[in-house]
């Protein structure tokens, strides 16, 4: 083992770098619609122990929960990116961005309802940071008179999510998703 | 008893109106989502005997069937009759009916999906129905240029489906749907 993975700093380093592995290892692995995920796999995956994964995750809920709290800070990181970005086109943007956190997020948030009651204030309190992160996006993108201003936050990520939960290949639903994204434009007279 | 009951013809109307006394009563039943719907208070509803339901319904499954397969012929009989209207409205008008159907019909539907294996045959059934029935009214609104062309009645069909799962009340659902329609129109160069 090197000298300075001894000081704390490198220690501190060592774990980070083997949760994010563990976190990378099971976003992928659980990116497969149809696999069965044990922890055993994460860890193989991973290429770190049972005992990290364990001190990391102590259960398979932790590890579910913590992936999904990632890939929802990455949603709001990234609104509060497009922020400075034109306000329709930002706006479209995140929402391709939340249309793919919803198609590869199935499987996760499936299993996660399936925990305790815990799960549904985990789910409110998810939903409410995505709601804030975004507002800002379509309140602009309303001011601007690009998207229509008689849908909220809530009613449009439900419709996105409606969206994705629809069977089919990404060829079939891709279209969907598109004319979906253009009814949000705002009205014009040439609508039938 | 009136002597007129007594000709065949008169059993025959009879039966009929007993049939369709069975179905409305059956109908308004069933469009209460959260009303556990039982064969007696069916019976009730309707004003006929328990052997008179059983006589037209062996079992809840047919009724469930029947009341499935009538509205279904009246959304293909309604695709049919609109056809001599203009185009796009026509589909839109449609649309609203096949909307309303998956609305009304989700208990229904959901509990018919719990029976054998031969739900699976009775739904693609009824669905190629209704795609049969209304694939002209879209095809004509996508000729005249008036609807985009890149969906198909499945993928237009499936997204509807898909809106009227959002869970909320009407007020909350409609505007989402008349976002969905709205993204229907073919496309202009106003989009966001």
């Amino acid at each position: 083992m090197p000298a300075d993975k001894t000081t704390p700093n490198a220690r501190r380093a060592d774990a980070k770098r083997n949760r994010e592995k563990i976190l990378a290892a099971a976003r992928s692995a659980f990116a497969d619609p149809h696999a069965e995920i044990s922890m055993a796999e994460v860890s193989r995956r991973a290429g770190v122990g049972m005992a990290t994964l364990y001190r990391n995750f102590p259960g398979r809920k932790d590890l579910l929960e913590a992936l999904y709290t990632d890939e929802v800070d990455g949603i709001c990181a990234s609104a509060e990116a497009l922020k400075s970005e034109p306000p329709g086109a930002a706006l479209l943007t995140w929402l391709e961005e939340v249309f793919a956190f919803f198609m590869t997020k199935r499987q996760v948030g499936a299993e996660l309802l399936k925990h305790s009651e815990s799960g549904s204030r985990f789910f409110s309190d998810n939903r409410n940071r995505v709601i804030a992160a975004g507002g800002p996006l379509l309140a602009a993108a309303q001011r601007a008179h690009i998207v229509r201003d008689d849908l909220t936050l809530e009613q449009v990520l439900d419709m996105i999510s409606a969206i994705a939960k629809i069977d089919g290949d990404a060829g079939y639903v891709r279209p969907i998703l598109q004319s979906t994204l253009d009814g949000l434009s705002a009205p014009t007279s040439s609508r039938p």
